[in-house]
């Protein structure tokens, strides 16, 4: 029972895995999209930050960002795809690709607090953002930690 | 009286250009966020034209493809910021700060022919997606004979 369900299991990874790899012609691909995503959503997590701080802070250029890196956050998980750590310009670490269960379960924890600060965001409450634009950082810091090269 | 508005406009351009250089520490900040805005667009182009030419199209996955090109399409403009052009890795031409008014109007093309391909995608018809494409096609291709490095 345990070993069908193992084996259940891994022959669902490599059908995402396949299928991921199926969008990606190179590996080369999939590190600049995962990239390409990533560095948007920095850049709009630094735009939050910086209307926050601002002390007048544009709600609607704060709501806009939220909701465009709440999209984008479901982007980059399936873009480390088997190979792409061998590109020169990854700082992607190969422990991504023997922990997979932890990483997807990372990945799923940022799109939650990401999801988290687009509905905040809405809110309107500039103190309730500032708290959840942590807990979003905390969750983006919890995978680098481990499986981003300094 | 066109001197006056001559004046106003220059304001105008330059109270935007202003705004959108805030958004972005160096120049290197923003040439990354344009291109990551396009590579990201191009990644979802490819996708869509990949399933028309599959003979079996996944109408969901052109959809949620289209609406996100879409998003992506209203970013790369505003990035287009004065000294960008002086970056090693960029291919925008000098030109385009120049001639501010017909890249916007360029730009503006591309987003609506976007759009258009986003409310086409939802009507799930394989035939008019793929003239739809074509029209994207020719709206990027206007920009880049004239405004980017070959």
């Amino acid at each position: 029972m345990t070993k069908t369900l193992v084996c259940l299991a891994a022959a669902g990874l490599a059908a995402a895995s396949f299928s991921a790899q199926a969008q990606f012609a190179k590996p080369e691909d999939a590190v600049k999209y995962r990239q390409s995503a990533f560095a948007l959503m920095g850049a709009h997590m630094t735009r939050i930050n910086n209307q926050l701080k601002s002390g007048n802070p544009d709600m609607a250029a704060i709501q806009s960002s939220a909701a465009l890196v709440e999209t984008l956050s479901r982007l980059p998980f399936e873009a480390f795809v088997p190979g792409s750590d061998m590109v020169a310009n990854t700082k992607a670490k190969p422990e991504i690709w023997k922990d997979t269960a932890r990483v997807k379960e990372l990945s799923d924890k940022m799109v939650a607090e990401v999801a988290k600060l687009n509905a905040t965001a809405r809110g309107g409450d500039a103190k309730a953002i500032q708290a959840q634009v942590g807990a979003v950082g905390q969750s983006c810091k919890a995978c680098h930690d481990d499986y981003r090269a300094k």
